[in-house]
């Protein structure tokens, strides 16, 4: 098996040629990978409003962007296309069963999309396909009992099992929304959820908030604590504490074999990893730390589940 | 499928006859199943001190009550012989890999029993055991994402997924050594395991050391917090935070469509369930709630489950 980390555009190996299409609340990722499976056309155009009906403005979307991708490049003739969305997304049912962002409930997205595309249809949640990349192509590769955690704007993870998606019903792997103790209120309405500490967007608000300089992303938080910034330094102290507890809880109830950290704030490096390594052999005894593994698709790892996927379903 | 919930003696249902053991650092519980299921000669005698070479003096324990047995029961001619003990255990290698109380590292109990009894063995977790027999027999009978998890002096879980056993080599299901916040050392080295806090071990211990007195367990504890005791309704409030706490973890990454709550303080029944449903819920937002029910094989559960798997390898 290869490695698909350095290679950009990104490439899935040979096989059938596949549209894909990673939808996200501000834009979708979309791209052909032909049969050499090199993504062609790889771009981010931005999510329309999706008004009334969002289910069927977004299929309307994807139509028109594989009609777009497709006349630029004729001479790939996809034989299936991927989708992948957030949310909570019933894979199994082809069912987008809740969106806050997005606005569908309920809806038989991957029905509308064959109906509508007339081609095989793959539809999967967006951090669970791009758990599969990783697993199959990224840094999930060496293992079957895995857990990928995205940790950017929110946290988002998902769960492989016997090298397979756990996905409870579409539930499973929500460790974002997972309560770490008394903290603030979450956008989801819950109380201290992991992501309202420790993503990249938690930090970067929360530093905003305390001081009035509004930080360059976390990553600058975390420059700033390095620097003697003694704010930034227990806004981060916070997350890494955050993330630490849920990495425990996730190792004594779960044990993975690894875990594999994505997103905007797996880029802080060892900042990140030396320090969730160290803290979270401090905070456990007899388990069996899990190895804490940066993910290697990064941004498209997304897309290239979702082509994945649709490669399967040829 | 029939309940084994009401049946005394317990009955695993007709089959081949086979003889179980369940081990625990103060006692083993054994006993014969006949070709009805029906468990003869049930018994608990002390676990004998095991000396330097504690797998070898184990299994020499388990031949003895297993001559004592097939004495007293000449009639039944078991098949085959399952045990299970505490610790972490690689079921599937056949391995005691370590267990605090028993004294062995890496101790191959399987074919060890295998060898000197000279019978087909299974070999397995206690509480996986417990969670097994549960889903076959008891409480988690209607579901296949299900955890168990058992509430005693200490508290231990086991996950299935799809229906079977999820064992991360003997480490999954460590939930009375999940941390929920900074609480109390544990005996296991760790801080604020939840074991430390929120079995019935600790609550009664803790009650006792706050107060001076020697409550007659958790459940006197939960009485004479009900009765207005404030120092007993604190202890108890902390441990439901705790079990909420761990409980919420759990919805979110692993969404369970059930967790089936046995040991000695499930018998506290709704003073348990209702307020851990109410604050769960009250803890979550758009996670799916699992049910909370309580186990049914209760103390018997973890012997069924070796009769059982011991039918299983016949």
């Amino acid at each position: 098996m290869m490695s698909a980390a350095a290679i950009d555009p990104p490439s899935i190996g040979e096989g059938a040629p596949v549209l894909a299409f990673d939808v996200g609340g501000t834009d979708i990722k979309s791209a052909i990978f032909d049969a050499n499976g090199i993504a062609l056309g790889l771009r981010r155009t931005p999510t329309p409003a999706l008004g009334d009906d969002p289910a069927a403005a977004l299929i309307e979307e994807l139509a028109r962007l594989s009609d777009e991708l497709r006349a630029q490049h004729p001479e790939v003739a996809p034989a299936a296309l991927g989708f992948v969305v957030p949310g909570i997304v019933d894979a199994d049912a082809g069912i987008g069963v809740f969106a806050s962002n997005l606005g569908w409930r309920d809806a038989p997205l991957r029905a509308l999309a064959a109906e509508r595309l007339q081609l095989p249809i793959a539809f999967d949640h967006d951090v669970r396909s791009a758990s599969w990349a990783e697993h199959q192509l990224g840094g999930a590769r060496a293992h079957d009992d895995v857990v990928v955690l995205i940790i950017g704007t929110g946290i988002a993870g998902a769960i492989l099992v016997g090298g397979e998606p756990y996905t409870a019903g579409g539930y499973a792997g929500e460790i974002g929304h997972s309560p770490i103790a008394d903290g603030p209120v979450c956008a989801c309405g819950a109380r201290g959820c992991l992501e309202a500490v420790a993503s990249a967007g938690a930090i970067a608000r929360r530093y905003a908030a305390e001081t009035g300089t509004t930080p360059d992303g976390a990553r600058d938080v975390i420059a700033r604590a390095a620097a003697g910034d003694t704010v930034a330094a227990r806004i981060w102290d916070d997350a890494l504490d955050a993330l630490t507890m849920s990495l425990a809880q996730l190792t004594a109830m779960f044990a993975p074999e690894a875990i594999v950290i994505g997103g905007g704030l797996s880029r802080a490096g060892g900042a990140l990893f030396d320090e969730l390594r160290r803290r979270l052999a401090a905070r456990l005894s007899f388990h069996r730390l899990p190895e804490l593994l940066p993910a290697e698709l990064q941004g498209d790892a997304g897309l290239i589940g979702a082509a994945l996927r649709a490669r399967e379903s040829t």
